[in-house]
């Protein structure tokens, strides 16, 4: 459930839901990723399972309990206290930890805790927390000017323009940040607007042997044990509004915040999880399932395991090196086990049969009648052989972004790029490029600091491109390669100056002469690459542009053939705020049962004292001595640790608040099972769980290991004498 | 459980103790692997637990049932028919049946079924049926001469003559085996006499999707679903005595043979397992537990994982080269599954703190009596100074050992040497170089053909000597590396002849001077390594000797502890009959329940008719169908696959049958769990769990998948309409 983000490409066509498809899923218990406002059409299934507030009050973003959920971008959280204080998991304030740890205060290792707000950290460049404002329909606006008579690229280039006057719009208003996201493949759109903190503090993590236990032995594994939480704190200026770092900066006062729950949760109960996920791919056609498993993601996954046996190999030795390309590199195990579980997942549950079935209900659906035919027939059609054209440009691509892993010439190519992107106006500038960028594109570039070593890139770079080279000559970047051949890996790593982050830096507002007048190899690399950069962006945009038009159109066909069954359907995920709900239990299956908490003994048992079962001595003994003050289960007579639900989730819910049939706070999602990480193309009841901290052992850790009673207190929890 | 015999040495030294320690395990729910004799000690535990028959009757080797238990030398069976025929494991027949394939006759992949006598096949060369008869204690004939004041060397020596002298005349019966083992550090000598059927021929061995379903990545894992059973028949001369394969052999008719169960097992019912357990070290003393597990097996581990690795990529996309090394590939990776294991469970069970305690109550004990002082004090004080010299010796041997990983060298060296030893009188050459061995050598000469291709070979050498040069140099075969630089590795294997079958075991018989005459270059480095392999045994030879003293008096002192506390002792697993009970039962985990029944619902829905996890289709359309006939457990509603017990097992224990509380045949012992590995050294209640596969399936695939009619028949049971 870790490193949202490590897509070798995001570009911004995905922004438009141009890139694709889809089928008819029949729905299973406790499955959907719903829209709030879907609450209304679910409130009567929610209500059956348990919940205990009116479901309407779900709907609405200006009240608790949805006001309270953030979004950290890539993880969720949600607001914990009225002074801004932030709960998430562990593994979304790692990049933080390992930004204040340096040799001789590691807080990687030893955990971190501000025992005063003036003693809470600056999170790593970039961190930001965006609290939710508005979700609101803008299908009509989108559309406006669009007809099926444009080709891909006008296509394209209308919806980028009404997308980014739409955002510009909603941006007029200070400090908010604003995007149009597209559902069910373009069919419709909405606008999602947050006000963007700007100045984020680490206020506790605790150790990595608690925040990770296991490691990536235990991850995406049950039994686990892991107390995967971590706190932040929302900054603003002295009036109030969002701006940037600064010391006379005072806690956000949020609207409001979670309370925590008096009451821990037992087996059956009823939880739901209000978050962000990332990206699912539940309606996509059966050929675009059928490529990503036979082709796409078994090369992916191979490239990643590649990658963290290289990082491996390069730092092992070396505690400076280790720390610099340890959020790289778990991010890339993390990423090449879910590449795994997806593959055998996919076999298990016979995912080509089933997504072939539901695909021919719905065609069949369309073919029995000259009426859906005439609506949908030429989508249909059209789509299959975009689909087609799709896979073999992915392919490419997934090839073509490994020279991004030397970090300097990732940074050379944005900081070109926004140069060259400089010389229009902001509103017809590249999206990810335009003004609104700057401060995103900044911290990027900043970040390379703490993770970024020459003599490491350097074999990394020489390992990226031996794979980059299996593509055919006539799909590489013929002028990178010339570039590269003229200057040789030795003067590229002795002559570039970017790997000093105030030069680096420095580059941004130069002009594209400027740039065309240097001399630093990476500078001259991303030179070189930039004409094929443009020219496979415009095949990629008049390609988007195509598959919009038939995807939507498609998706129409598929919500008629839903809403005729009267099933509701909802859209897959794409990091806007989503709904989901289920209950605490295990799973069983033939010679295995799982059951739904794991406990503190449990812990112990596993405790080995080194690597990644190394919890520290304080908790140990602790639990040897039963000291379990309020947080024991009644039902468990004993500390619960984490516990399992049916809950609907993916990437980027990591974070997500999980709550009872009260909208109380009982917990942090953080994971789901290996076999389970199949549900981002299919949701099968019975393998899909989701993995919680439970609330019981977090404040247990915070008052009985760490000494946290400042934070409890300010989330009202009594603090055991 | 697989691999029995991958240690990197099996010197002879090991039959005469010569090499081990110990500490004082409590005994704990079904711990021991018992000699057969020490049932009456037992036995009153046995009936407690649920045992129907008399235990004295577990005592006679000549009578039911434990004259039908035989060993195949790695693999314990048992005959199931007055005919002669064997079960035992799927991967205990697995060489024969990869003997027995090759292009376009996959019997690996499709299975094998000899539908009448005359269509079994020769089982794979140097396969043998031993027929236990006697079990002997010869304690006093080996120690006869031997006193404290002998060297090392004089000790071994005389031992060696005293073994040499008790096999020799127990051999002068024909066809007999006959082996005297070291019981508690050569504490204690029995002298074990078997029948040698020489005449093994393959009868049944279900397809690999089924004997090996789940393949390595269910290995040592529960749930599990393998039908890992195969049959072989033991054949004799038309006299009834043992001899070599012939045309006109005939079945050997055993006096027992076990009786199949008619009713199958269910939770909590007593098990019983009679086998050849090969090797443990639960008498070992804590330094050498600790020097095991921080420098021996860690080092193993990568080595074998290693050449794991090398063989994939070396016979990737060549279906002959994988077959050919599919066997080496098997075993390499399922001992680097138990070393992993091993590694990670002695953390688990802090078996150093665990065995430190043992260790110091004994050691308290010894200490808090003047007279025990007197007897075991200096034997204590020695031990621990040899261990420390043992363990260099060891860590040293493992890199030594790697140049035999060409084969041919192998071939070479046990060639010459055998020409060495023929220049001395029979009872005086070295324990594997006697007549007695001759045809042992010949098969595994002959054995090379099927597992070996020189390209192959070559680039696994060349791997193997970088590891070898990781020694320094002092420590390294100096002879040995002169020669392979004059040679050079294009001549080695261009210029070599023993490639070719006939000509290699053509040298078996020349002399040392013909030898040394030859041109072969492989020979050429067998004679430049033969100084430096005398040299070293010397040495070993003084060591074991000394250790031998030191340790046989340790464990007597180990015997009156445990005596005193009236708890019986067993000794170590050598590789001798021994027996071990318990109860079918699961396993309760913090978060988890290992039930103790799998299913064949739970076989389909692991089914991904791909690679590891790929039945036949027949079996999976019968499961679908339900089609269990009378295979069905009541009690589960279904037909079971595979279930848990706790009895107590190891390597060498595979393919042993397992009886019920009547002595009844219900299935196969095959396996463990990786958390449980670390029995080897530390038996722990709740974590060890022996996997078995159910009777049921066997007679179930047998008469549904199969049509393995005519066994059935032959074994007593009633085939399905």
């Amino acid at each position: 459930m870790k490193s949202p983000s490590l897509s070798p490409r995001a570009p911004s066509f995905i922004a438009l839901g141009l890139g694709s498809v889809m089928t008819i899923p029949a729905s299973s218990a406790n499955e959907g990723m719903w829209v709030p406002q879907q609450a209304t059409e679910i409130g009567a299934a929610m209500r059956t399972d348990g919940l205990e507030i009116d479901p309407a009050q779900l709907t609405n973003l200006n009240s608790a309990p949805m006001n309270a959920i953030v979004s950290l971008g890539g993880c969720s959280a949600a607001f914990l206290s009225p002074q801004g204080l932030v709960a998430t998991n562990h593994h979304c304030v790692h990049g933080s930890v390992q930004y204040n740890s340096k040799e001789g205060q590691d807080y990687l290792t030893n955990g971190f805790l501000a025992k005063t707000t003036a003693e809470e950290l600056p999170a790593a460049p970039g961190s930001r927390i965006y609290v939710i404002e508005e979700l609101r329909d803008v299908t009509a606006a989108m559309l406006k000017g669009v007809t099926a008579k444009l080709s891909g690229s006008d296509r394209y280039a209308l919806l980028d323009t009404n997308r980014k006057n739409l955002i510009a719009e909603c941006e007029k208003q200070p400090n908010r940040r604003c995007d149009v996201r597209p559902y069910y493949g373009g069919a419709a759109y909405y606008l999602q607007q947050q006000l963007e903190i700007q100045d984020v503090r680490l206020v506790y993590a605790p150790a990595m042997g608690i925040g990770n236990f296991g490691g990536e032995t235990d991850n995406w594994m049950w039994p686990r044990h892991t107390g995967d939480f971590g706190f932040y704190r929302a900054y603003v200026g002295p009036d109030g509004s969002s701006r940037p770092y600064a010391k006379d900066n005072i806690p956000y006062k949020p609207k409001s915040w979670l309370k925590i729950a008096k009451e821990g949760l037992k087996e059956n109960d009823f939880v739901m999880v209000a978050g962000f996920p990332g990206t699912t791919n539940r309606l996509r056609t059966a050929d675009e399932v059928r490529f990503n498993f036979a082709e796409y993601e078994p090369l992916w996954q191979r490239l990643l395991s590649d990658y963290a046996t290289q990082i491996e190999r390069f730092t092992a030795h070396d505690r400076e090196a280790e720390i610099r390309y340890a959020a790289i590199l778990a991010g890339a195990e993390n990423y090449e086990k879910k590449l795994a579980g997806d593959l055998v997942g996919a076999d298990a549950i016979n995912l080509d049969a089933r997504k072939t079935a539901e695909e021919k209900a719905f065609r069949d659906w369309v073919a029995a009648d000259k009426k859906r035919q005439a609506s949908y027939g030429n989508a249909i059609a059209a789509l299959d052989t975009l689909v087609a054209e799709n896979n073999t440009a992915s392919l490419k691509g997934l090839r073509l972004s490994l020279i991004n892993r030397a970090q300097l010439l990732d940074s050379a190519r944005v900081l070109y790029r926004w140069a060259k992107e400089q010389e229009k106006p902001n509103a017809q500038r590249e999206s990810g490029f335009q003004d609104r960028d700057r401060n995103t594109i900044l911290e990027r570039l900043t970040r390379v600091e703490r993770r970024f070593l020459p003599a490491i890139d350097r074999q990394l770079f020489v390992a990226a491109l031996d794979e980059y080279k299996k593509l055919p000559a006539a799909d590489r970047f013929t002028g990178f390669e010339t570039a590269l051949d003229g200057i040789g890996m030795d003067r590229l790593y002795a002559d570039t100056k970017l790997g000093d982050t105030a030069t680096r830096l420095g580059w941004m507002g130069k002009s594209a002469a400027d740039f065309e007048a240097s001399n630093d190899p990476f500078i001259k690399l991303a030179i070189a690459l930039y004409p094929d950069d443009i020219a496979g962006e415009a095949k990629e945009k008049d390609r988007s542009g195509r598959t919009q038009a038939a995807r939507s159109v498609y998706m129409q066909g598929l919500m008629a053939y839903r809403k005729a069954a009267n099933i509701p359907l909802y859209p897959d995920a794409n990091s806007s705020l989503r709904l989901t709900w289920g209950k605490v239990t295990g799973r069983a299956r033939d010679g295995q049962i799982w059951t739904s908490f794991t406990t503190a003994e449990g812990l112990v048992a596993k405790q080995t004292g080194k690597g990644e079962f190394n919890a520290p001595k304080a908790v140990i003994d602790a639990i040897n001595r039963k000291d379990y003050g309020r947080y024991a289960s009644p039902e468990l007579g004993t500390l619960p640790v984490d516990f399992m639900s049916t809950v609907d989730i993916t990437n980027g819910n990591s974070g997500s608040s999980t709550l009872n049939a009260r909208g109380e706070f009982v917990g942090l999602a953080f994971d789901g099972t290996l076999d389970g990480v199949i549900s981002d193309w299919a949701y099968v009841a019975e393998r899909n769980r989701t993995i919680h901290v439970d609330s019981r052992f977090m404040l247990w850790t915070m008052d009985k290991i760490d000494g946290a009673h400042n934070l409890l207190k300010e989330m009202g929890v009594e603090v055991s004498k």
